[in-house]
């Protein structure tokens, strides 16, 4: 039993056996591999995937032994091999069920284009409140009225909710939700749920930090040409 | 004269003298403020404001004496001061400008909520080659011709670039746009730019990475709950 606070670009203390930052490197090392299977490379030294990633041999190497390693001393990385263990690491082979909140221009955008079903989710269901919306086909799904949710999580069961909803509906609506048996939040509405929750994944993505990020890179950028 | 490259989530090894981890929390930070100051709240303690936002009090004033520090011991913080200053460290006050590319639905999404001028730019731009995109209004902005990104980036000199479109395309158009003198960008398309890019700021937006690794935390509590 811990809390769960996941932020984007974060470590938060957790009772974890992994940190945070890790498990956030994983995902690119599956991205990179996928992307060396489809250009038909069978085995790549750790210096070689090193570069192309863009952090040290010795990262890699400690990040996987977390996970018991998975390379042979001179002998490199079996692509197909590692591409299918930090999948496995990952969950993706679980294909989780979920759920869909909000199907405006952000929600219908995840769910046109995130290829769910690679990333160890299916999307089961979408819902709105407005009229307009609901009805509408989106991918295999039909958007359905928000007032199904009870009833649609009753019935199917759904793992993950994405919220895509504005923070005051979120503030409202999540309660529910861990009431109806979500276990993980994608969280896309600006306010950070986790607090509260126990045993609950929140994974939540703030779009407008990642902008003033950027708005501080640009500036230490700029600083720095001009010292 | 150095390369940045600044990954969701991870912290790179680059020249700066502050960390990415710091630097990703200050928008944090700034947000948790702006909610107190909305709230009617003039100071909090160090010990209350770590509470809120789920650190510890010594992280934080860690991370703000990267900066030279602005509480006061005993006295806690000025809400104003503290949200002013941390917007002044992030450039809020910049408004650089920016260019949006690709007006799919996570483009709207982005050009119709993302409250830029809030977080230190101002979007200027918005481009699209689809010609049943072209000429809508999508809030002060009319999505032009992508054709036209030259001649608008040399009259206008944009300084940051939000690109919302596929892999392909980015890996293509990105050079061109460093070449027509876009500093940052905030990159949505799925592939990791910034290895060859020096003096250009980079924050890729991950999304799929993101949903990777709440798959992994879900798998994760699941796990420990079993155990």
């Amino acid at each position: 039993m811990y809390a769960v606070k996941y932020y984007w670009g974060d470590v938060m203390s957790k009772n974890m056996d992994v940190s945070v930052s890790v498990i956030r490197r994983l995902p690119r090392y599956y991205r990179f591999l996928g992307d060396l299977l489809l250009s038909g490379t069978e085995r790549i030294s750790s210096r070689e995937f090193a570069e192309l990633i863009g952090v040290t041999a010795s990262q890699i190497r400690q990040d996987l032994n977390c996970f018991g390693g998975f390379g042979q001393q001179g002998y490199g990385y079996n692509v197909q091999g590692l591409h299918s263990e930090i999948g496995k690491i990952l969950g993706l082979d679980k294909k989780r069920s979920a759920i869909l909140v909000g199907a405006g221009n952000l929600g219908l955008a995840l769910a046109n284009h995130m290829r769910f079903q690679d990333r160890g989710f299916s999307l089961i269901g979408i819902f709105d409140n407005s009229p307009s919306k609901i009805g509408i086909a989106v991918g295999d799904c039909i958007v359905r009225d928000a007032a199904e949710l009870e009833d649609f999580c009753r019935d199917n069961k759904p793992e993950a909710a994405i919220l895509c909803i504005p923070k005051d509906v979120a503030i409202v609506l999540t309660d529910n939700l861990v009431s109806w048996g979500i276990k993980g939040f994608w969280n896309f509405s600006h306010y950070d749920m986790s607090v509260k929750y126990r045993d609950i994944a929140v994974e939540n993505a703030h779009l407008g930090d990642s902008l003033m990020t950027l708005s501080y890179c640009i500036g230490d950028i700029e600083q720095s040409a001009n010292n």
